[in-house]
């Protein structure tokens, strides 16, 4: 039969039909008024999203477009800035800053462990001059997910240093409200929680991030924060907005109105617990034991089984798409993501598939075992 | 969050995203050349799932449409017929029989039983001026499938008399080769195996069938099987074509072809034993365990359960559509499909969350015990 795919990887994530629906409607001109309506009610509603009053700016870009705007329009050369390292997302902060002169000092955390705010505590003290510091929310490499509100606590002593989160994965999954946390760039990428294709990614910045964004002086001309927020408060993008991917965005910010913040955290709480439970019953271990993401879950493949092997055959047997390790990890691990469009079923079949996979690669799994500590979370509450 | 809608209900079936998008395509007017090439791509396909070299009939009506026509087209007033009623289904083809005064002579079957042919043999022998016998290939309302060929074989002794078989929910499923049995009136419908919206349907006439539709009597307009015939012929229909539908039927055809009606067929009795496997470990009882069907499996509802709240609670806590039962097996019985659209994991789902909802109605059944069992079976030659 021609296959059914079935979409558990962290980004993209699987697309609701009415999204769907709203993206193939006939093109709009993305200076008419029916646009700028749009784009009005879009603004709102990311406010809700980030748990700000403060403007989102969008980007026609995947999310490390935003990162890369984070650094380039809050920063000056030679800044000294901090950068947590414990996957390949952090890296990737480090490699934008070394990109633009910007000076990263690298706290290196292990693979699949989360930092201790205590370490950034530590340097701050150490060195003042520390004009920002970078962590992801929920470390998409290795499942983990950080101490955000522990680190703005430590940053917001410091009014020289302002606290830049990558929450492409986190933001709609957990809490990471912008306001009363006091981040102070939140970037966000609309094919995670927001269920949507590749290609917005967003930025929340705090006044005190504007009070840098006045003295930065490094180049950038697409995503020049500065322009977008002038640009955004006539209810516009500065360059051509990515048009159906915005009407797309209204509509599944509209769901995530409707289902609630707290319900879409307390849901993918749920999924994330039944998941874990659900792989631990197959005798596997987490890969990020200490502070799991609910966005991801990572998982050991066990002594003898090439993680790799594990995707491929899901993906080429199954036609179930989970993500592999990256880097250090590669073949370690395999990661099955639970953000965004997701229900029981969801997990149940993936649980069920793994156990099947797991058996054809000679690991000794009993048959419904892990759907069963899945469903015994998942029946709670239907 | 805004449901998953899964859809496990005989008919409609899941419809593919390919299909899905060929429906969405701007209409093209049903007389032009583009359309009048898909109707002779469609001729030739529909050949190939009724397996028979004669002309498949397509009306833009639903399954009961080609059934009346089955009855209109063929017989004449005061005609006196056999009909098998074994379900809701088996009464209809009376029902149709009466309105257009063809005499029904009602072979009762108890329901969640298949016909037992000799019983026809006898009929026939007593009075060999009955001009038809009417059968379900599968009764969707029992879950039963009737011994079809056997049928064939006796009726083909009669010269007098026809073999008009509704193959609506068998179609596909399961073999039903139109010309190496002999059926002389095979019926289908859209909204089954044929993964379309409802709005379809078809009918095989054979040779000796349309010596019948010379003599017939009966008034019809719409549903006039020798002016289709005439039109099919030149790849038109009579009537407007149901344009959207025949597109998407193009697909849907190309898509069974593309799997081979042998895998089809294997695909659908592997689903379908599955899921009897899979209820039978929860402690249940099928409905038709002597002959059930590979498009759909009735389960008895267990003693102190309705079969009716069963339903309800998939379908407003679980957001899955299964059938419950009609007439004499309201409350008593429910029906899961697989047919058409379906894989592995349309299986361990439904299964999942048969074993929940049950726990919630008191029914005692351990988590896990009846996904372990589909998928004992699901999992070989995945």
């Amino acid at each position: 039969m021609q296959k059914k795919y079935y979409l558990l990887a962290p980004g993209p994530t699987p697309i609701p039909p009415n999204v769907l629906a709203a993206m193939a409607e006939p093109i709009i001109h993305h200076r008419a008024p029916a646009f700028v309506k749009v784009l009005e009610e879009v603004r709102e509603r990311l406010k809700y999203l980030f748990q700000t009053k403060t403007e989102v700016l969008m980007f026609a870009a995947t999310g490390t477009g935003a990162m890369e705007g984070a650094v380039t329009n809050t920063l000056c050369k030679g800044d000294k800035t901090l950068v947590v390292r414990g996957g390949k997302f952090g890296e990737r902060w480090a490699e934008i800053c070394e990109a633009y002169g910007v000076v990263p000092k690298n706290i290196d955390v292990e693979w699949g462990e989360p930092v201790d705010p205590q370490i950034i505590a530590d340097e701050l003290a150490k060195d003042p001059a520390i004009r920002a510091v970078f962590v992801q929310a929920s470390e998409t490499s290795t499942g983990v997910m950080h101490p955000i509100k522990e680190i703005a606590d430590i940053v917001k002593k410091y009014d020289n240093t302002i606290f830049i989160v990558d929450g492409i994965s986190g933001l709609g999954v957990f809490e990471l409200p912008f306001d009363a946390w006091g981040i102070d760039v939140l970037v966000g990428g609309s094919q995670k929680s927001l269920m949507l294709p590749p290609g917005l990614s967003f930025a929340a910045v705090s006044d005190k991030a504007w009070s840098f964004v006045e003295k930065s002086d490094i180049p950038k001309y697409y995503f020049n924060f500065k322009k977008e927020l002038k640009n955004l408060k006539d209810n516009q993008t500065a360059w051509t907005s990515a048009v159906s991917l915005v009407m797309g965005l209204n509509e599944s910010l509209k769901m995530i109105q409707a289902e609630g913040l707290d319900n879409a955290f307390k849901r993918h709480a749920k999924l994330a617990a039944a998941t874990r439970a659900g792989v631990k019953a197959m005798g596997l271990e987490l890969y990020a034991p200490t502070s799991p993401s609910d966005s991801v879950t990572a998982v050991k493949a066990p002594a003898g089984v090439d993680g790799q092997k594990v995707v491929k055959i899901l993906r080429d047997k199954h036609n179930i798409t989970i993500a592999g390790g990256q880097s250090q990890a590669k073949g370690k691990i395999f990661r099955i993501a639970h953000l965004g469009y997701f229900d029981t079923y969801d997990i149940i079949m993936v649980i069920s598939a793994l156990e099947m996979t797991l058996r054809e690669l000679g690991f000794a799994v009993e048959l419904g075992k892990g759907v069963q500590a899945a469903a015994a979370i998942l029946e709670k509450d239907i």
